[in-house]
């Protein structure tokens, strides 16, 4: 933590914070420059609190912290790179994951059909709500246990492992029976009841980053899981929001360098939420595994015209097909395969 | 809904959104223009699904929703303002609601000193965080029950109204046998489990908008509220997450008379969170009641820089006490009062 | 500047940054912490070049600035606040300056009748665009020096000072013959060549943040101004773009006392581009003066909706003079006038 | 247009309105919906002014634009892909067009090495500028003409086309003697005098976005310099604003398929400015050939630890051609060269 005192800090006001400093527990080096004083307070930050609070002392400019505030998500805490294995279904070592699918499970016919096309076509997971947090109260809440258990029987007919979305604490030893892979939405990166229930459970997480989350906010929240004991957890950068109105949100692709030089848990790319609009996810996923993805998330219906909810940012069978043909080749042009 | 076709559109893709908005239940008027055809959807477009959606149809440029998505957070509902009336504490009416506290309640004399020194001061609330949602699993979380029952010792020495935030469904029914005002953290504010729970109870609830949410998500959080069965929800502008590094949040004060204008729903300022600097607290609470908002929330604490949280964005007594000063003189220029 | 090392950094990479440092002129002081080591840079290191270049060197984990890069404008270079006297019009000091007027000059009429209405209701500048730089190619350009005879025409009937905008720099000396203040619009806040011709001007300047400025490029770009020789240098917030798409843009109030603790320059709101919508005018002119502004510009036309340019946010007579009474009181409330 | 009116708005308004759409040359079409009536403005809009003015009217809820606001940009007015050429260089095609060399022009050695380096690793088209635009007074401003002087050299060397800024009307005939390609830096994305200038050049013009542009704006920018008689424009996306700090800016490469869908001309990514750190240039510079953009832009300098400007984002030679590497085989797997 490094605290830059003001200008004009008096004598005393300066010894008050080298005061603090040390009651936190840590140790103050002084430097008294030629423009301002500046206290750096060494030892691990992280054990004394928010001392950002000292902000709010008298003489104090600013106060930098200088750790990063997550442990377990560090690549500084576990170098190599961690790989996920979900059922049949790995993510973080060569070959990239595709998981694909409807926003909502609908009826059997509609996921069963959909795991089959796109098994067919490459992807290693299937993707589906049945607890569907929706902005709206009038809209579709989706099928609930019955959504989970049509997803089971698309499993047990495809092979592809199940990703899920999980709405509540309550909810996560049920979803665990039927699922391979937790979900947590963007709307719950926050909900912290939830990522302690995700962290007590065997299954793999999927972890969204919250629209106006940082990156460390991102990391902090998988600390919690990591923090409760499941060690097995994949980063989803979903996009952002800012002011850009052409696409539902801004899908920053600097995140996957960025988090493979600051964490060792995999990064999965969603196109489709990151942009909004169908015609723009094929060109997003290519360029995600470009970046260095370990796994892409795509919606896909049989008929995105009638989905009962995101048909707009959905693509069908022959464009999902032909983009994993194209996947493919850039995955290969990087050195991975799907 | 307004949908703008291709300037290429063919006749037959024509022709199939007309079928589309029928097979909605809506009535299709089309104008055939100079530059493209527009298709008009007349009706409740609110009961027909998300019609966005027909945006991945053939021939379709872009489709824009005309009616707000909400229904009874609406001034269309009722044109007359709501006043939220939660024990001795009123929001919505002439005088302008004042809750102050500590970002977190740490002990029975911190939190009964605060509240007589607010009181003292001209507040009419008193807020303390018992459950905690931290952005850390290594940050202290609050002291639960605990904290609820210092709560309600304070209460009881000073007659405020508390005010304090629940963050899980199943805490409802306990967080609403102590205090007045159940407040939904901007984290959880797309949290609708805990939005349902908020609707069936008796409380007033303080629906904080989250970092990222636009007005409409606001005010669709607030109606699943409202749908619930509880008329009684307060809306409370805590700031946005932009570009700006030097404060917090960006705290637009123009929510205040565009929510005015759109809900009969009262309106809450929280400059504390709103900038995350107590040096900019005083003037953004001065500018919040000029600017018409029926209600300040503000962190107070004994000793800031000892606080366990939200340290620098606190104010200490004699610095609330002041801003008071100022705020009464504000809201008696705007024909209000404190 | 604070120069953090990766964990993993080698002994010959610190020496490297050490020397570096010195290098640059400034005194290295090391701190070998228990999880990594920070090199401070004890000096001026506004006079170093842009050490950030440092962060690509091996073994750096970030570089942290800890001055303020603006000298001139910091208000540790001059305490007390700048009051700007322009003709008959100041700025700074117990009065609040009210400039309005259209967005465009569009007729002598227009121009005149308006100055005489904004100056019966109280305002004390006149505003009004000859040279308009608009978004497209085929939007009205503005009247040039015919404009600026109207605007002096307009002033010489009422004696109000002339603020308008000037958009390059061989236009600055004609646009300083016929106006009091030079504006220069936030789509020019970096254009340099312009801020040093309008360095060499006798006249005052009234600086607009850029929609995506940071304070502290906005304190540069007054910087460049100042740094020419003119000190007489208003600063107008205007306005940021975020994601909200219900204002035009979103007008961060705290940028008022930010900048009056940053810098000693007096401080406008623009709550006319800030907003976007004439309904929402009133009340961020009102929440600005609360929050301290020193001055307020407002877009009034005696018919909006058949104005030129940015009738959508523009008042017309009967709502200005109404938002003046209610200024007036406002200012009163927290020890001004208008 | 379409304008949608207020639920209670009353026939004398609707009648207002017509009337006005009228005045404004379109034909009214209104559509007395259940919920409130919705008038359609029919014809080119976009001869019509800025018709969102009409939202001041008495009884307008809400004013929607129907037509892009550019025209000559529009892939409605020219549906095959335009091919810029520039000397040897060409943006447009199958080939992608790599452009590198340092922010800065420092002296006669460094350029004509890098141009030697850079071009031996593959790279089209030489970068390096000569007017620098910066955002500090105190920071380094360019050779200006002596930095010309050394491109045209380093060009005369290596047989690349030279890519270089231009700040002010007044210099595009200086800088068009030397160079193949004017680019206009961000900051300058709306002087519309610096883009009239261009539109009379008969130079190519490299246009980059600003910050807080729209993609609307962008082609509005662009629309300046072809409306000018120039059809050479290439548009660059360099990165928005947005609250991510852990980047320079945020790099939507959802830009190129989206840019692609709405104009002919070709789209040139720049992951330097894009980013802002050398670790993440490469990532991204791949992920923007993945995407389809046409051309990538890149910094590169012989020792960035000692650039004068930019060196946190520069690329040195060993990283450069080993980025080539890399960007040659995503290439071919979208089926493109380098």
């Amino acid at each position: 933590m490094i605290i830059v005192m003001r200008r004009n800090a008096t004598e005393s006001e300066i010894e008050h914070m080298i005061a603090e400093v040390e009651g936190a527990g840590l140790k103050p080096a002084t430097l008294r420059g030629t423009e301002r004083t500046v206290i750096a307070a060494i030892g691990d930050e992280r054990k004394a609190g928010d001392l950002r609070k000292l902000e709010s002392s008298p003489g104090v400019d600013n106060v930098m912290p200088v750790l990063a505030p997550y442990k377990l998500a560090s690549i500084e805490s576990q170098p190599t790179r961690s790989v996920i294995q979900a059922g049949s279904f790995a993510v973080g070592g060569p070959v990239v994951g595709m998981i694909a699918g409807p926003c909502s499970v609908e009826n059997e016919e509609q996921i069963v059909a959909t795991a089959k096309a796109v098994k067919q076509a490459g992807a290693t997971a299937l993707r589906g709500g049945a607890f569907k947090p929706r902005t709206s109260p009038y809209s579709f809440q989706g099928l609930k246990e019955d959504g989970l258990q049509m997803l089971a029987t698309a499993r047990d007919e495809t092979g592809l492992a199940v990703v899920t979305e999980v709405v509540s604490p309550e909810d996560v030893e049920l979803v665990s029976e039927y699922a391979e892979v937790l979900q947590i939405g963007a709307r719950n990166m926050q909900n912290y009841r939830l990522l302690e229930a995700c962290g007590k459970s065997h299954r793999a997480v999927l972890l969204k980053r919250g629209p106006s989350a940082t990156i460390d906010e991102l990391l902090l929240a998988a600390e919690y899981i990591l923090d409760g004991g499941n060690p097995s957890v994949m980063l989803c950068e979903r996009g952002i929001r800012t002011y850009e109105g052409h696409t539902r949100f801004t899908l920053p692709l600097a995140s996957v360098p960025y988090l493979q030089s600051k964490t060792h848990l995999p990064v999965v790319i969603d196109p489709s939420h990151g942009t909004g609009h169908a015609s723009l996810v094929p060109a997003m996923a290519r360029a995600a595994i470009a970046a260095g993805a370990d796994g892409v998330i795509v919606e896909v219906h049989p008929e995105p015209e009638h989905a009962m909810s995101d048909g707009y940012q959905t693509l069908d069978f022959p464009a999902f097909a032909e983009m994993m043909g194209e996947c493919q080749r850039v995955a290969e042009a990087v050195g991975r395969k799907l």
